[in-house]
Parts: structure tokens; C-alpha cells; sequence
């Protein structure tokens, strides 16, 4: 029979007890950040749960890591310790333990209501990468600007592709994204510079809009030291869990910018994750098979179980000065080519030290066919296919357009989820 | 007449009284990380002169930013903090002034000697930027790699060019670098996809080894809010002062990995920094003219001053069980083509959040003569012509060898220099 908890739990909730995901809150504006689980419409605080001494097992007893404003701490402990907290926490919050259900005064205080709270940046992020792993998003790409010939690049089947992002402007879903000025439209103010026009070719048919880009971060813990590899296989135990996250890209600005030293103003001017970690523990009934690895992989990067999550991903655009969401994608974690674990062996082959907190995203994460491609520049063929959204339509995102990711997957009468991660577009400041 | 200390100065050393860089250190091993400047042959305890009540100015009187583990703090405080604190020091250590030169047990306390501090990094780096400022480099690589067609790629001349470094692997001068295991070697000890290896091309001619990469950092402070760029003219603003910076590179990875993202563990397992940032204002004596600009910059990167300092840089290398150091490139920060100015006034642009301690490396600066190369690669011609270092000689680095930057600016009778700022390869870990 499938576990219950007694805190009432709708049947589309993303947040049963099977998954049990970690953020950190404020209960009330003036109240210090905590980290907490998610458990259907409420919070429960974990720093009034230490407090309890009900975290009794071995790893947390005598731990202050929900007692932190960040749940970096805790992901430093590593596996045993998330485990542990993971069976504490199913147990307390199951429908047949009394000491939460029973305890009035207890409960009123660990379970916050969660459309009171304020949700924040759940990791301080010491580094984020953003790997380029989906070879469906990989052959569009290269489709759109390099031609038929060679769509993907001959390493990219070698090695996972990745380049290191921008951490200080990781935001949490909800925050505005503000459109970025660019060279582009500093140039219209003047008339330096005519000639790089025709030298940028391409890039400057785009207008300097916004696409979007939608995929999955996994959260590191507890890291490895410099010049200590990872091996694949114990991969794994070096990922909390996942996180949804939309690394908003301006394409035009890319384009222009990414050679020969990769992407640099057209992304790091804001990324949005999702509140809300969910643990690579949930997500263990839904593992799927990775796709086939053809050539085969290098030897550190072979596998003896290569798998991915069956996660549906699903993107939808609130358009400015509309009211409903329209959905213009629907993917799946299970199509990314090289997986996370392939991942992080793979950025630590070479001695690099990851540390608790730090975040590896897949990159976009299309799907084989048109209406599962992971973002704007693939949906719209690079603008050349406006997107329809009720009675509009868009090629680039516009000010006062809202983004929204979701993503879920689906038990046997529960679905452990993601929530959402969103972001609006808002004009570039003077 | 020339400002004098009551500390003797010798004659050569980097730390006169017109200098004063700031750093962190453990006056004793068990001692906790304070911030000092150096004078001298000694350390000045900013924490010990901070608790004497000593910084008396507006800014610093109730701040507790020198009883920090690092200067994030300081930093953060800005430009009327900065000149405050070198104001008060510059008075403290002076000939003239008695408070502490005739105060034997506080003058005990607070000046310790270099040679017995253990040195750490001065800094908590939030993001490290890579640009690639130095045209005689970016040149030579394009010969290099691209052929004598089109060496240096359009965009290049309109905006600075850069990346995201990576910040967890930035270690301080002194510390062992271990070399990057790579997939070449992993495939040594395999039969697996021999297939690629004709696919590299070029890359499989080079060996698995290190070459080194010279240049400066800014170290930025007090950083700007997402959304809000900062204006070129502005940017100095935000720079609190240069340290010297090697950012390790294993060519052969980067060559095979940096299409179409950029450099990633061709560099991110490891970056040496110097432990003294010389800050901007005891460099300002030795401003220059920055080279001109053609085309001419776009309207966000004009400035009405445009300036580099003269800084003389040297990389000299003691190889593998030798005694004495070969220097091997002498250049100066005065070839930057795009001044720090510039790379900070474009990575804002966007609106991308700079925050205080901050990287902003400027890439290897090169100067026109090919005894001013600033990398192996370049020196060696991609390692077709080894350099000779007593006896013995080297395409790319060997385990065992140490690599050791200076700079300095010659003023009239004395010397502001960074120390130095070393590295020695060790073997890579199984």
C-alpha cells in the first residue's frame, strides 16, 4: 500500500510524501531564512523539526545544517546524511506516527501554510555549469547556424559539452527578469561602428529579444577535493537532486559574442530555478534507461547503469497583457543524451573540485519531434516560424511576457513534482 | 620629497610605503585569517590596528570589515572606504608619525614579519571572468590554431571577449597545481574509440601537458545590482586593485573541447592568484595611455580616458630539478588592448551582477616582440620550437616545474610591485 501522510495531500499535488523536496522559506517577512520540505499545500519548517530533536539518527542528531540560511551544509554531508533525513522525515509526516499528527501546538508551528511563506534561493552557488547534453537540442542548433552538413560538431559525441555559467545571477523563480541591453541596440544611439554590421552577418537578422531556454540542474553535494576524480559510477552520490532552471539566453547577443571563448553577456544577465530541490531519492522510481551511446563512451565515462528520469517537462508562455498560459513545448528528461552522472565525472576527470551547492544544468533538453524542441530558437526555426499563443503570436519573447516552466513525473496515484519556475520579462532600465 | 616609513625598505623591495597591498594571512598557524597590508619585510595586522582604535575616518571607524576572514567586506564598502583606510595607513607607517613607531608592544603586535605569516587568499570569489584582452595574444593564437588568413575573428575588435572562469579552483601563489588527467590519457589505457582520434585533427599532435597563461586580474568592488550596468567611465569605481594570475591551461583539452561552448577542463583545474592585490590607487602614478582603438569602440565602451598602467611583467621557470629560474617572457600590462575599464563597463552591460571580490582576469597579455609573448603556447609556436632553459628545455610544462610571475612599476626611487605568484606542476592523482 502506498505511503500516506495525514497532512491532507490533492490528488494532483506535486508534493506527496513520496517526494518530500527541500527549499528554504521565510514564514513571515521578518523571520530568518530556513531550510524546509515541501509536504502538499504547507512547509514544514526543518529548523523547528532540529529543534524538536527530532532528527535522532546518527548523521543529524548532533548536526545545526537546518539551523543555516542555505541548505549548503547539508548537502556537504553527503548521502548517508540525506538518507537519513529523508526516512526521518517520511516517518514523521506518515499518517500512522502520532508524535507530529498528535502534537497541536508542534504541528501549528512546523507546518506553514505554503501561499504564506516566502521561498528563497535554497543553495548559496559557488559555481554553475550548464553542459550541452540533449542531442536532439545539439543537432537543431547547429541546423539552424551552421547548416545540414555538420549539425553537431565531431567532439560532441566524445565528451559532454559544457561551459561555465554566471552564479551571481541565479535568481528564484518568480524574481523579473530584466531584458538586457545589449550592443546591439547601444549601437542605434550612434552611429559609431556601421561596418561591424556587415561583419556580424547572421546574427544581426535576430532582434534582441529574449528565447528561452528550459532544462534541469542537478545540485551538487558533497563535492570532491582539487585534483580528485569522481568516477562514474559513484557519480550519483555527489547529487543532492534537481532543480527546474530556464537560463534565458538572448540569441542575437550570443551569436555575435560566442566565438571562439562560448556564450558570455547573451546568458549571464539572469538564470531562474525552481524553489524546490527534488531529491535524486524521489526521483528513483522513475528512472528510465539512457538513450544508446553511440560511439561508445570513453572509458571514464562508461557506465555500469546509464540512466535518466522520466520527468515530463512542460513549457508555457503567459503573453503581456494576457491572462492565460499557453503551452508551446512538452519534453522529457529521459531524452538527454549524456546523463548527469556522465556529467559530473566528466567535470572532475580533470582534478576540477566541485563543492556542496554548486549547480550543473543539462542544457536545453529537446525531445525527437517539433513539438517536443526545448526552446525558442528551435520552435520558431531561429524566427522564422512565429509561435501562435492565443490569438498572438511570438518569435522572441517581448517585455511583459511570462515564462513557465513545470515538470513532473507520475507514480502509481501520486506525482512527485517540481511545482513551477517562472520568470517575466521586463524592459532593460536606462 | 619622497614619503618614507619608519619600517626600512630595502631598495628593491615591492612594498614601500607608496604601495601598500592588501592581503590575508595566519600570523601563526592556528591563528584565525585577518587582513593585513604589506610594508617591508613585514605584515601589518589590520585586524590588531583596527582594534587599536586606529581607523578613526568616517567610513572605517564602526566597521568590523578588517575582523573578516577576507576583504569581501572592505570591498564591498567602495572607493571612499579605499582611500580612507590607505589614507590612515599611510600616515600610521610614516617616518614622521609616532603613534605607532614609538609604541614598542602594539607596534610588536601589529607588524609580523612576511616570512613567518602563512598567506591565503585575500578574497571569497564569487564569479571569475576570463577575457582575452591582449590583441599581440589573440593574434598569435588565431595564427596559430586559425592560420594567417583571418587570425583574429571579427567580433574581437568591437566588444572584449571573454568567459566564465571557473571560482572553486582559484588557489593562492605557492600552491602545488596537479596536472589535469585528460581523456587522452584515459584512452591510453583502453582500445575504446579509436575513432576519434582521427576526428581531433590537430589537437592529438600536442602533448597532455601544461602550458602557462600570464596575466592580471581586477578584483572587483563594489560590484552593481542585477539590471543596472555600470558606465565606463564609472567602472574605475569598481575595481579595487590588480593581483597577478596564472590560469593554467592544458591546450590539447581546450583544443578539443571549445567548440562551440569555449574552454572548460582545459582550464578549470586550477588558477594561481599572487596573495597582495596592489590596489588602483598606489598604481595610478604609473598610468599610460591605453593603445588606441580601430574601429573605433562602441558608445558603451568610449571613454573619455582611456589608460593602463605600466607594469613590467616576467615569467620565468625553475624546470624540473633545477635550482635557478629561467625567465622566459618579459611583457606589460601597457599592450592591453581593452582596458579593465572596458571589461567591466561590457560585463555590465546586460545588467549582469558584479559582486564584490570578483575576478576579472585580463588573459594573457602579450606584447608585439616574440620575447614578449605571454604563453607557451605562443613562445614555443605551439610547441614546435622548445625554449631552451639551462640545458635543458621545454615545449610544454613537465611535472616538477615551477612557474613564477612578477610585476612591478619603477617609480622614482622606489619599486610598487605584487610579489610574486608561483606554481609547480605535480603528477596527476590516479
Amino acid at each position: 500500500m502506498a505511503l500516506k501522510s495525514f497532512v491532507e495531500i490533492q490528488p494532483d499535488s506535486h508534493f506527496p510524501i513520496q517526494n518530500l523536496p527541500y527549499g528554504v522559506f521565510r514564514p513571515e517577512a521578518s523571520s530568518e531564512p530556513r531550510p524546509g520540505v515541501a509536504i502538499g499545500d504547507y512547509v514544514l519548517d526543518l529548523s523547528v523539526v532540529a529543534s524538536a530533536g527530532l532528527f535522532d539518527g546518527p548523521c543529524l542528531k548532533n548536526s545545526d545544517c537546518f539551523k543555516q540560511p542555505n541548505l549548503n551544509k547539508f548537502l556537504g554531508l553527503g548521502r548517508p546524511a540525506w538518507k537519513e533525513a529523508r526516512m526521518t522525515l517520511q516517518k514523521l509526516l506518515s499518517a500512522a506516527e502520532p508524535i507530529l499528527r498528535d502534537n497541536a501546538s508542534l504541528k501549528e508551528k512546523a507546518l506553514v501554510p505554503m501561499d504564506k511563506v516566502q521561498m528563497l534561493l535554497p543553495i548559496a552557488i559557488g559555481d554553475y555549469t550548464d553542459f550541452f547534453a540533449s542531442k536532439h537540442h545539439a543537432k537543431n542548433c547547429g541546423l539552424i547556424f551552421r547548416g545540414p552538413e555538420n549539425p553537431i560538431n565531431p567532439n560532441w559525441f566524445h565528451i559532454p559539452i559544457a561551459y561555465h555559467g554566471r552564479a551571481s545571477s541565479i535568481v528564484i523563480s518568480g524574481t523579473d527578469i530584466i531584458r538586457p541591453r545589449s550592443v546591439f541596440e547601444m549601437k542605434r544611439t550612434s552611429g559609431a561602428c556601421d561596418s561591424y554590421e556587415s561583419l556580424k552577418g547572421k546574427a544581426t537578422q535576430l532582434p534582441t529579444r529574449c528565447p528561452i531556454l528550459d532544462l534541469l540542474a542537478a545540485v551538487v553535494g558533497p563535492g570532491n577535493e582539487l585534483g580528485k576524480s569522481v568516477d562514474v559510477d559513484e557519480a550519483a552520490d555527489h547529487i543532492f537532486g534537481l532543480v527546474l532552471m530556464n537560463d534565458w539566453s538572448a540569441r542575437d547577443i550570443q551569436a555575435w559574442e560566442y566565438v571562439p571563448l562560448g556564450p558570455f553577456l547573451g546568458k549571464n544577465f539572469g538564470t531562474t530555478i525552481s524553489p524546490w530541490i527534488v531529491t535524486l531519492d524521489a526521483l528513483e522510481p522513475f528512472a528510465s534507461d539512457a538513450p544508446e551511446q553511440s560511439p561508445s563512451p570513453l572509458p571514464y565515462l562508461a557506465e555500469k547503469e546509464s540512466k535518466n528520469y522520466d520527468i515530463s517537462l512542460q513549457v508555457s508562455i503567459v503573453p503581456a497583457g494576457h491572462k492565460d498560459a499557453f503551452t508551446v513545448t512538452r519534453s522529457n528528461f529521459k531524452h538527454l543524451y549524456w546523463t548527469i552522472t556522465q556529467q559530473l565525472a566528466h567535470h572532475t576527470i580533470n582534478g576540477c573540485n566541485l563543492r556542496p551547492g554548486d549547480l550543473l544544468g543539462t542544457g536545453t533538453i529537446s525531445g525527437p519531434e517539433p513539438e517536443s524542441y526545448g526552446c525558442l530558437l528551435e520552435l520558431t526555426w531561429n524566427g522564422q516560424k512565429p509561435l501562435s499563443l492565443g490569438g498572438t503570436s511570438r518569435t522572441f519573447l517581448e517585455d511583459g511576457d511570462e515564462v513557465i516552466f513545470t515538470g513532473c513525473c507520475k507514480g502509481d496515484g501520486y506525482t512527485v513534482g517540481f511545482g513551477k519556475c517562472s520568470g517575466k520579462i521586463i524592459p532593460s532600465q536606462p
